[in-house]
């Protein structure tokens, strides 16, 4: 039964291949970080405040002049054809009919144009790693704004590729035949859309975000900046905001949890920048959790591609329903009204024992 | 064998309806708090005095000028008559062959009225819900005054209702035919007594409580307050008693244990007004602890339905006798002759490792 | 193969009744206490020091003017046919070829006088529940008097007795036929040595301590004081030793390891007295730690009951020698020579992770 | 498949006698230092950088003039041909071909000139416990130098043999025949080379050190010191550097892992000689930390054993070729470009929860 997004996690094991679902699911080398960022929610307690009357509620937030129906975003994942055959199409459309904007990944199996295609009013955001020929960036760049997406998400945890022992063991090396990461092909003539194209580039600084900024009206956010410094570095530098993900724990392993650095993060931007968490949201007190310790809003990854594997479209929709109604529970339940009238203090910490 | 509280959950569910005993035992979403409620008082430590002469030891208390024979209450739970045809009947006649306090629950399957007959001199409180409707709250409250109820526990921590995924799983929306909420029904023409009619009102605000207040002569509790700023509001507002609850875990899933909140919520309060405190009691060290810490008395509830499961009226009457033995030799043990005779610093924290 | 103390009870199991197995294994209500004490110890960490000549190591420490072969006693354990037929001759003989000091339990099925015999040389303390009747206590005293006891050690945490469920649930009450508390028997006209004459009393008070003092020229210890407080007044009546124990988590759960309030008491006595401690002490290491942690010596308990069954006078002398072993090598290994040389600071405790 | 460390344990443990995998893997009585070796280093968090150019990382290290292309040595572990034929042989091949530096211990199954003559061009130190005749020491120093050993590692923490119960439990006391301790055949007339003729000597003190120091040119590391006094005490008598190690908790049972202990020790230490750590590091990561919380370099010791039971000299390259990936995976993860050049502040230490 389908009553909260781990249900998605079983359901869509009985109908991926299992190679497939150890992709989705695994992480770096022993997946210490995996754990540990749905361990450290658990961690937390709320602590709520009563008779404030919350009878009118409103989730929405306001990113960056985009709109969200709930302080959601759909992260980027890489390749949801291998969870349904339309792939990110019917992820598009599931965002787009509850409201949330969704992150297109470089990685994806249909192409960015496609996928605005298939939700043209829904807003979008795209996902990129910045490529170490500048001209395949400003390809990609401009094809994520024909695509008319809004902002840009710059990946900067991934100088090299997170070992996976889980694909490794299982050789899963390459996509299926039939799919492939469109944003990539045809950028040069004859680029087949290999994965293997995507490089992952040690030698990137932050004049190469200097750079991108300077080529793009579009907002940039960063994706993986985790320590304070580096998030003060990035809103000396105009950076628009931050994803703070530790990538799910498929980079560097023994990470901390992103709530865990939320905090800290939280008081280096001092509000200047949105910040976007992600890494083990799987609650609706896990949202409320987060806009507390300083979030702006949310992003889930996994939940998506398996809510895909179980349903495609509608698997997906079902399960942002699921999580809306629990952050919805979640704020009565806490004394709030909404993700901007938070209780001060929500997040207790005990004493220890 | 029954030996101790929990021994009596073994046996209620040899008896009880899976689905209903899933719905005694269960909590809100991952069950969290549920289990933090019993692992909280495991983690206490007492430290105890000796050779303090201990020889007459006495257990009762008095609560808003009501007598218990022991710091014990029996927190409101629902629905007595899933556990033993007589219901509610068959516990009013243990809390009053025992001595302790009973709180009717707002949704018992026998009507408060009936409740007081079947215990005519032992004393009672009436646990309520606030409803959208004043005049049924009105009517309500005008019921368990008729019945000699001689204080009102209402519960603000239910703006809405909590999510238990255990009984969405197993389909238990509704109780069984022949059972209804009697304190509901025919409160106005033709109502039936269903469970729905019980409202969750998330626009309840500390105003409610002062208009009840004003309408009632019956002392006034309220059964849900964690914070300690609300506790203040409480006795600011003139309210004559906290029952300090996460309620059994089943509103908000990651709320803290109870026992972890006493210390706070009885600096808050001061000693101006009595703190109840439930969530995870089963043991009579347990209730030394939440006395140590201020509370002025415990509430069991689970135990309670498991204990009518188990042997109905004699089950109660077994499980409070048992605890009645636990709480006396725990204050021998503890160097203390009575729950206002406490050493000082019994509760002990080590050091961490 | 009997490597270390907890082997022996692997071995005892194969051996004993299991209700006896049982009555010796077990504690109070949850056992919450009984596990502490050994994971306690498990959690200290020794920082040993290097190249200091610890060729020349000796064991032996004095204690109230005995001498024990190591810093070891044999902590008062009742029952001992229950698990050989020759009983507490069996140990004395045992802890005599060993040179260490056995307290004999009140509650010993071979009488005082016949453990002297058995082992006439040899060291023996003599443990003492006081009496109601102060005629009993005193004719306890000179039997241990007469028997060459050179200490009385005062139980002072059992003003009731201890709920152990297991013997409950076993229906364990009475001795087999056959065996008695032979200290009891005939201490007046008819008295048959029954358990049951052995009267936990709560009335017990300093005052009775120091009616104790004044009726013997034998030295006194407090076993089961726990709290700094107590310990303090326990040296300012004059009191001459503490056996620092939670009766090895048999008396009131959730009690502290022992070793966790070494330190506290350690301070609270500041040397005026020597501290014995029991409780969970299975390893060379842990004798060390609690040298460490200010105790003069430990005390053993279960594993001589297991070793007993294991092997009888030969099985408690092979524990003690592997024990003896165990300690020569853990202060070797620290850089100590003896007891009375250990480096400061051995004990660590680590940061945080 | 063999993608981590661990890896090889598994496989390891399908081709050694279980007897022999027992040794390799067991450690000291209750092996909780064993377990806490590896148990550190998981509760470790590392707080990475980004966006600063690793597209050029150097792994190397300069350890007392002798160069490892990585910041790892091989730690002196016993009895090679129980892993595999030709023992010593080949994992000094096998480090060769690596460019890192084998500590060669004392009890190695090869001579140390042999071992030299199948790696001739490699740098090798040699371990040594000081025997208590210096002339044995004396001629076990030549055989060092004339090896072409250019450093002593002086095992500290060893005044006594630490019991295996795995050991004693298996009946594994002597090497199997046609294996000998090569080191000490033959130093004395008809001394056959048995295990038996290492001795653990207690009696040793600073003084000890100093002479060893006379009488050679080599530098002298202390394998085996734990406390930040005996580090000082170390560096003020010349010592020219500290092997940090808890002999894989081997010795001692309930010392302190490691890399708990290391901030301390750097601390003392203060960067006048290197520190070099072993005990649990199985990952990029774990060297990764060490090197962070001060270390020059870490030693592995299991992983070599299990690596050339799997597959010889192939199967230590590869291990170590594996180390080296994950090392260098980790630094450019982390912001780093080397050993030398990690960011300040890289690991991470949560707040409680």
């Amino acid at each position: 039964m389908l009553l909260n997004l781990r249900d998605f996690e079983t359901a869509a094991r009985e109908k991926l291949d299992p190679v497939h679902a150890d992709f989705i699911a695994g992480g770096a080398r022993d997946e210490i970080t995996v754990r540990e960022n749905e361990a450290a929610f658990a961690r937390l307690r709320l602590l709520p405040r009563v008779l404030r009357d919350t009878s009118r509620r409103a989730l929405g937030v306001t990113l960056l002049g985009d709109r969200s129906a709930m302080p959601v975003l759909l992260s980027p994942t890489a390749f949801h054809k291998l969870a349904a055959p339309e792939g990110e199409r019917a992820t598009a459309r599931a965002a787009a009919a509850t409201g949330v904007i969704m992150i297109v990944s470089m990685a994806s199996t249909v192409s960015v144009g496609d996928i605005a295609a298939a939700a043209p009013a829904a807003p979008r955001w795209f996902q990129l790693y910045l490529q170490p020929d500048p001209e395949i960036t400003d390809a990609l760049v401009r094809r994520a704004a024909d695509a008319g997406c809004s902002a840009l998400v710059v990946t900067v945890d991934s100088p090299v590729l997170g070992a996976g022992e889980r694909n490794r063991r299982n050789g899963f090396h390459d996509l299926p035949p039939g799919m492939r990461c469109e944003n990539l092909a045809g950028l040069r003539d004859g680029e087949p859309g290999h994965v293997r194209q995507i490089v992952m580039s040690p030698e990137l600084t932050w004049e190469h975000i200097d750079r991108l900024r300077a080529t793009t009206s579009l907002p940039v956010l960063l994706k993986g900046v985790l320590h304070p410094d580096d998030a003060r570095e990035a809103v000396r530098r105009g950076v628009d905001g931050l994803l703070l993900s530790n990538h799910g724990g498929r980079q560097l392993d023994t990470v901390p949890a992103t709530i865990d650095l939320l905090p800290g993060i939280a008081a280096a931007v001092a509000g200047r920048i949105p910040v976007v968490l992600d890494g083990g949201v799987r609650r609706g007190t896990d949202v409320v959790k987060a806009l507390a310790l300083g979030a702006t809003a949310v992003g889930i990854g996994r939940p998506v591609m398996w809510a895909l594997a179980e349903g495609g479209e509608k698997g997906v929709r079902r399960m942002l329903e699921l999580l809306r109604e629990e952050i919805d529970d979640a704020l009565a339940l806490c004394g709030a009204t909404g993700p901007a009238a938070l209780p001060p203090g929500l997040v207790y910490r005990r004493e220890q024992p």
